[in-house]
């Protein structure tokens, strides 16, 4: 039994049993290995960029690492933007990068890079495989890596430890230790909720954004008047109809800080301090008041759900404590001819299947679907994290590997598509049920407003040329064709609306390109 | 003035006049600053490997760098990949990457990351800029390094660097120093090709595989009974009829080792000394016997084409000398029915018009071509070098861009293709005159090879979904229009060559999907 053997079955013994792949040569022997193990699944993405996202998005619904394949530092960076998001989202993975055989690496072959050097920034746990006996203790140690607390792991396989003989493993399952409260914690939270009511703001992050864990926060919310918030980026959320709902904290920098402006005391559940995306000249970098507490109630690791219900108990709110939340959909009527922006999101919001999964990373061109999606049927909600675009078709890949028997959603602009294009060949080669809606409004349509932001308010011809998409349009519907996923393109609403009832009416991946 | 303004100025006092760019919110002044100076042709990539590969072939082409503009750590990450085979080309290139106000950086926005960290292992040179002032002494240090000795230089741009006021400076040409010659290296060469004739090899590498340098090169192997060889990829070669051909190492390593077996004097002419691309179970790394005695006549940064005239004279090799070289295109008639691989290779050099550039990213697919294209039209040559696929199609858009006058020949797999297919669509904006021919075999073929050179014979069904590109086969033609880039199938010999024949007849970007 070689190391590569040993990999696979510590992987599979914990239940990884997903593996997105794009290997090459040094790889060989795990592929061979992957070969010999059909409970692991293993999905192709033509580019690491789908590989690392697809593994996010599958993550982020099972919360249970996949594990991806790379080839050396090259394919490895192709990964990294990924990683990032990932990384911010605080999704466990692991990334096995295969590397040179040791001996070979003093050679500076062409293919030699610092694996260690280009994983580190973006991954929480980093490690190198010494040996075919180092396999078991390093897998494992990345697989607990990855879910204490969630994050990216990376472990560098060289191609002499993957097929040097490793004695017969009988790995086991990791054990993990239970996530935990820290009651201090929870007594300084509760304190602070009592000593200033409407005046405390409340952060869900993480497992606190699902269903269960935001009605008891709802319920903190209604019965101690706390005001309950998300960031603008949202890792998944639990949200719809009989859904306690937070309010987003808006990106733009100053509608942010107005809104949190009267927040005496802000309560972290998961995560830090929310900041501004970026610095303005002038502006500030954080969001809450410079004389603003702020309270950690319980970290990413942590066992956010039983924090939130100690915090409730502390407070001596009833589990019986009802939540205040809209259930009506704005009476509206359905938009006509010309296709915009808010017609497609009223429309998906209307139209969305019960737990489906939207995956949305439309940037500029979804905005009022969040709003609206409160109202809409129950479903999960997910964005990239990091500010790195690019993750939107492969999470929608992998979120759709995770739930077979859910509908996904891709809200997709199309700047942002095109980075990660690949991915639709994916979702045709597994047949995945994914709807992508591309917002084609050929433009960096983010960046338009940034140049506002900078003061610019007439931009010339260079300026142009680096943030419009025209000259030429891309045709979403051959680019979809190419890679073998039906596609359409709608540019009136009447179209539009009878595409989305067809795509969501069968199974298999379908594009719908929306020129607006 | 700002620091943004003094980049550009500096850029520009130095003729670099071509900006390849993905910029992003924290670029927006240096984009404004690019507005304001029209003599910068600003090329936008959908995505940063094609930003850094096209700036690579740009500078292959050119001898000079090109700018890139990436946007923070991720956008970064995606052009890592082709910045690591630049690097092994020995490229000039200078990456801009903007990243947030220096005071943002300790909040650690979404964005926020290790961009030193990212950087270094595919540059061989990294600065982050201090402030305004520190613009122009950065800026001028990152020109320099990027050509003394050539490499990748990436300067880090903070936003508040960018958009704080400069001294109005009015900078001036860079002076560089000029290349040297080591003639105690040149003696010891020629003492070393003087003792052992006939079993002396001499490896060309950079700008001694241009044709003046080579027919030098030549010159002394005609007269010494010198071998000549080249590396397995080539960063570029001048090629063709009327010039001598050096014989390529090949890739697999027992006929690597066999051709170089009776070598007891390698001399380096650029670069160090060949190793084997990976390592096997039981093979040698290096390529020459342990005892051959490794000499290096000049470095990258030398000036290799004045050593090796330097050389010459040191063995008292006449200018003079003829060289012994072929003229005669194999006597072969064309091959008609399906089309093959080879059949391609030979319609390619037979056409290939007079001072074509041939960026050759076909992998296993166009090994033909290169032993053919001896007899062919005078041309340029590039692979990728550093092993990382997907430099093809970007490289040949850079070059394109460097010379709009001759035509550019892409031989591209369709494995490598995909990886940044996105290029397809700068070279229908800028209208390139591209001829992009895909290999469409439809698997990664060299992988299948890989698989048998570790031993495994018969491949299951995990490891063909890892290696084949089926289910769906790729629409290269699709792909193309959707990028607004005319393109046709081929599956005969007859239907490649007039389609060839075709797009070589008209300017303009076109590609040719040969079905293998």
């Amino acid at each position: 039994m070689n190391g590569a053997d040993v990999l696979c079955d510590v992987l599979l013994a914990n239940d990884v049993t997903v593996c997105f792949a794009n290997p090459g040569t040094s790889e060989m022997h795990f592929v061979a290995a992957l070969d010999r193990k059909p409970q692991m699944r293993c999905v192709l993405g033509l580019f690491e960029g789908v590989v690392t996202g697809a593994a996010d998005g599958y993550a982020r619904m099972t919360d249970r690492p996949a594990a991806t394949l790379l080839h050396t530092g090259p394919g490895l960076a192709n990964g990294l933007a990924n990683m990032h998001n990932a990384r911010r989202a605080r999704t466990p993975m692991i990334n096995i990068v295969g590397d040179h055989a040791s001996y070979h690496l003093p050679l500076d072959a062409p293919l030699t890079s610092d694996i260690e050097g280009l994983a580190a920034p973006m991954s929480n746990w980093v490690r190198r495989i010494e040996g075919p006996a180092d396999v078991q203790p390093a897998t494992e140690a990345a697989f607990r890596a990855s879910l204490t607390p969630p994050g990216v792991t990376t472990l560098i396989l060289p191609a002499d430890a993957a097929w040097g003989d490793a004695n017969p493993a009988s790995p086991g399952k990791v054990v993990l230790s239970p996530p935990a409260v820290d009651m201090d914690a929870v007594r300084e939270a509760a304190a602070a909720i009592r000593a200033a009511p409407g005046r405390v703001g409340m952060i869900v992050r993480g497992r606190a954004a699902r269903a269960d864990a935001l009605e008891i926060a709802g319920q903190i919310s209604t019965a101690c008047d706390v005001r309950l918030f998300s960031e603008v980026l949202i890792a998944r959320m639990q949200r719809g109809r009989g859904r306690v709902a937070p309010t987003r904290i808006p990106y733009p920098i100053d509608a942010a800080t107005t809104l949190l402006m009267d927040i005496d005391v802000l309560v972290l559940v998961g995560g830090s301090e929310p900041v501004a995306f970026f610095a303005y000249p002038g502006k500030p970098g954080r969001l809450v008041r410079d004389d603003c507490q702020v309270l950690t109630l319980a970290a990413h690791g942590d066992d956010l759900q039983a924090a939130l219900g100690a915090l409730r108990d502390e407070l001596s709110v009833k589990p019986s404590q009802q939540t205040v939340f809209a259930t009506a959909f704005p009476d509206e009527a359905a938009p006509r001819g010309q296709l915009t922006e808010d017609a497609i999101a009223l429309s998906v919001a209307r139209k969305l299947p019960a737990n489906a999964i939207v995956c949305d990373e439309a940037v500029t061109s979804a905005r009022r679907f969040f709003a609206l999606s409160a109202f809409a049927a129950p479903h999960d909600y997910m964005m990239g994290t990091g500010g790195s675009i690019g993750g939107g078709i492969p999470m929608a890949t992998g979120a759709a590997i995770a739930c077979p028997d859910r509908k996904v959603i891709n809200l997709e602009a199309d700047g942002s598509g095109m980075y990660t294009v690949q991915g639709l060949w994916t979702q045709a080669r597994e047949n995945l049920d994914v709807v992508t809606i591309v917002f084609s409004n050929r433009t960096y349509a983010i960046l338009h407003g940034e140049m506002k932001n900078v003061g610019v308010n007439a931009i010339g011809e260079n300026a142009r040329r680096m943030l419009d998409l025209d000259h030429p349009a891309l045709d979403w519907v051959s680019l979809a064709k190419g890679m073998g996923v039906e596609a359409a393109r709608a540019d009136t609403c009447e179209r539009f609306d009878a595409l989305l009832d067809s795509a969501l009416s069968r199974r298999g991946p379908f594009l719908i390109e929306a020129v607006i």
